[in-house]
């Protein structure tokens, strides 16, 4: 039984508001369950020295725990003067997953920023925040998007779950509370047409088995599909755009 | 006339959120026309090593603009590794505000840590976030305070606004725009009792007169007096225990 | 009485020596009391990136305390690798207020730096950093100010005294003793036509009230005003170009 | 057919010295092809402060390339002032890897440093670091078992290997010229008794499918199963003791 | 002939302004020529963590230039977050120069922090400060000596020059002018017995051979002396206790 | 008698392996007895900003300890954020004694980054560096060198050796053990015509007669001497390219 009485392969309540900043692009607030994570997409009319004259995009992501979005409160990477290590990681898998589903040569050679700031952290903070992210990109695309004999340059949908082992039991969308008991650890990210972007399943505590593993992608592979239902009702008549050629890599 | 059709005297619509966090001890919403802050106040039991063993608290205040809280991007201080010069003015303004109106020794040996993030910048964001962490603060020194015979560790109310001296008059709560046209730009802190805590006034395009200071500290008074009676109906009952000794300096 | 027997409306002994440097395009040591502070004004031949192309120019200012002008070593901001809080809320108040006397546009695409090194400090080295640097600009300016026809681009005098309130009376330019006793600290950036730049009061112990406020104002003016007739014997002939036009804004 | 002449599922040849370092408690140098990394372990007396008092160990691990390891030169992070968001990626994904074999409790309150630093880069560093490291470990946590009647610390065989999809086909072990045309690049860390520890896959070129990640897990868990036969050979008696027990959670 | 009309082995005008600052335990302005060095000493009841416990003390300098102390001006080091290579060549010259001639174990657990602060830099600012960072120990060790019947903690006197070969001829204290010219560049620091504590000779643009080693330390030798006899005046009565027991080790 | 039964001037055992790593220009490794130094040279077509436009190259060095490298394990300078003086001091001491053999002109306007990491510290890695990357230097140089009818733009060998007064004799080439007990440590660079480049003696244990800094210069030139015969062994045939024109400054 879990702590909040879902079962196994139940997803936490998931709500994103869109346009939820004045001045970007794309902005969502993404809510799931107590999670909360504001996730802003600029548009930047240029890219990285390493892409300069290549005439491709380019697309980076940020993350950031708000102080008192934990239970005690952390202390500020900007007066710290350096980000953690965990930050590092998990902004490196969002603008690698993001960029799994952009058609970078269609973008042109702009920089698409994503700002993901957790407002609130209850388990899953970098999923909700791909999740999230992707509608801010689309909305972000579209707004340069003027062209409609071109290929919009998002591919396909994109979200992302966590998965873990607790309790010996493969569990969708852990919260803070099963995270921190987890055995294995996993984070899966799905396009639309339910093909991974990005997989990775920790045993910090123990290893784990194929059969675990088998079984824990299973569960995340349909909450993923559930989550890219609601994104598509999210998006509304936008969502036609993204889905117009599938994905054509 | 204003661009949105404000008097002169005339402050933006605020509202303040309280509870906005689960975590913190105390944490509020505040928005002021399109300015939307997130304050919070966190209870650490430990106080900086200057003050160690001298029976006394601490108030102090951290202050960022999310990236994509303004019209173009601001450059995320944590990945730059250091806070800007602007940041540090406003985060020890909003510290040294709130100590005008804290009792330390009546704190004890803690520190209340308050963070103030801007979820979406059009002006006036360092009094809105003196005005929106005072009550943040409140509701922390609260969640601490049990023995009723002693006085609140806050002495009174507390809250600030800009005024400005546009196309030559003087104007309350400046929006972004008309900030960036001021010929001076002040800032008021006051208190429920209708004395000043800080007092700001910079004429970078221009000197000033005493006249005009004393007209924009005129309009500044009557805005603050005007927060803190909303300062009250939010609060609500806690109003009382703020207000039951009244400033006993 | 005051600890060292001033009027409560005296100031401490200035003295300003120009020419301190050989290098550079101005500077000055200036002495208020035991206050020694060295400014240095730098002409550079470029703007800030922000300013680019626009035609005017940018005065900017850096602060620092050396380690032992204090009672007790202060660490070396260069050995911690980053500045204080106080330093970047000093040097930012330093060049805001030398702007306001500047005409940006007749210094043309320019930068003017301000270095303000603290030789020792015994309170006030914030606005002895104003009042001196402002001579040292004149300097710097009339380095290159070549032709005659055109107006100088240092439209009036500048100079800048600190006021406080101390066992509750009101007292012109507190050494660190009285500085430290202080209720209400004020300082007072004015130009030699009266007007104010800047003002700034802190009421870190206490609120204060309006009557209070004028009441430091007032005696801040007279300090001001005395300290500009200094400036001007002490600029000589040169005290000629800046009063020429006045304040013409 | 591959660029060295492999196999799809072949290793490039891997040699594995220990004691590399006179001063480590733990050395080796390990070679896979041109990669060459260097791994040492050292013992520390203490632990981090989230442990102290709570009689259990920790394992963490720093990554880094030395400046001239790579084809174009790679400036070198000291010099930077920080470590890049991969490095940081990196040394989480080793200490991670290693804390899922080691018994924290068994280590008593003690920290291994692990420090990987490649010498040579042509691919696969991260899962040499892994490989190699637990050699270096496993012999510093001997140095330091001296009752044989308690379990040995580490819990059972670590290696790691990459795999990825390549012109249509899962490989094993890439190098660089490889790496830098694959489609998906994935690592995996696998113990002596065939269970995960981390699996981590990315297409960031292309989404992939459920088959194509089986392929590779399995061409995977063939490679790790031939080095960890590698690793027993070149630890030769010791195997005994970490193999003694099998991985007993 | 030399650009000032000095012999070769002629020294620049040297003065010594000992109390130079209010606070320090020793502090000089020394001047040699157009350089100008604020030297100060400060006694700090503490020695860094290597030496905590062993009984005996620590001497250490830190050094900077002015920004405007140099022709052109050299960007602060506290605002660029680092201090510079040469910086830090230099003070670790001043302070191994000095502990050559301090009794630490007759210090006591004390660490004596020297800054010298170049406020004019026209050639040989390093051992301009080595000179007169003597004086300010001297002054700051007495401070603290108490009990006549101990050795008094400095043993000797010492103090610095520079020598260089300029036009194929060693020359004494180089100015800026002859320092950039120089083929050879060498600082020599020697006590009061005629003793040497550091050599430094470096021919960045051309190699130097024995004879002309000779030359330089030759006159670099009288030069040193010189100025040792002029430290003793500066002294006064005070040198007697440098001198009593010459450098007995 | 010497702790590895050295005679006072005699080297250690000294190896040096050229073409150590695939991808860079130039590189060795050195080993002097248990010191182990891999040291690399990079080609970079451009110059440093203060030599653009002025047709000539630069030489410039970065240092490192591997954590591990020393007895205890030190801390990683990337981790920290910052390189130690000590490391400063060195890298500024390798480039300097490189570009007193290599002909800037005849570089042309190209950069070559030495890279020294220390591998394991044994005593005299300073030295060892500047031995061991001349070699490096030469191999690269000599992949630029197409044009044989020019000057090849190394002027002349170049090695290092440290000498130290130990238990009151003078010792070449200590190891750490001797280091850290000598009263005296001298470092001495030469070139192949037998002159000087660098000589740095400290005594920061007690000051040196001009007696013993000539028996250590003595014992000093003797050493270098034997490695550089040692290094035209190493290059084989291309030593000729360094001899063929002597030093011509």
């Amino acid at each position: 039984m879990r702590i909040d009485g879902r079962q196994n392969n139940e997803l936490r309540p998931i709500q994103i508001t869109r346009h939820y900043l004045k001045y970007a692009e794309g902005s969502v607030l993404i809510e799931v369950g107590n999670t909360k994570v504001l996730c802003a997409a600029t548009i930047e009319e240029k890219v990285p020295p390493f892409l300069k004259g290549m005439g491709e995009g380019w697309v980076t992501a940020e993350y950031s725990l708000l102080p008192r979005s934990t239970q005690t409160r952390n202390v500020r990477e900007a007066a710290k003067g350096k980000q953690t290590g965990r930050t590092h990681e998990i902004q490196r898998l969002i603008g690698r997953a993001l960029r799994g589903v952009v058609d970078l040569k269609a973008l042109g050679e702009r920089t698409i920023w994503i700002d993901c700031d957790v407002i609130q952290a209850d388990g899953g903070t970098r999923t909700a925040s791909v999740t999230g992210a992707f509608i801010a990109l689309v909305d972000a695309v579209n707004s340069i998007y003027t062209d409609e004999s071109k290929p919009f340059p998002v591919r396909d949908f994109l979200a992302a779950i966590s998965v873990g082992l607790v309790d010996e039991e493969a569990r969708l969308d852990l919260c803070y509370e099963e995270d921190s008991r987890a055995i294995v650890d996993m984070n899966v990210v799905m396009t639309g047409n339910g093909q991974m972007v990005e997989v990775q399943g920790t045993g910090e505590k123990r290893p784990f088995t194929k059969e675990q593993l088998a079984q824990m992608l299973s569960i995340g592979e349909q909450g993923v599909a559930a989550i890219i239902e609601y994104q598509k009702d999210v998006l509304g008549p936008l969502a036609w755009k993204v889905g117009r050629e599938g994905c054509r890599n």
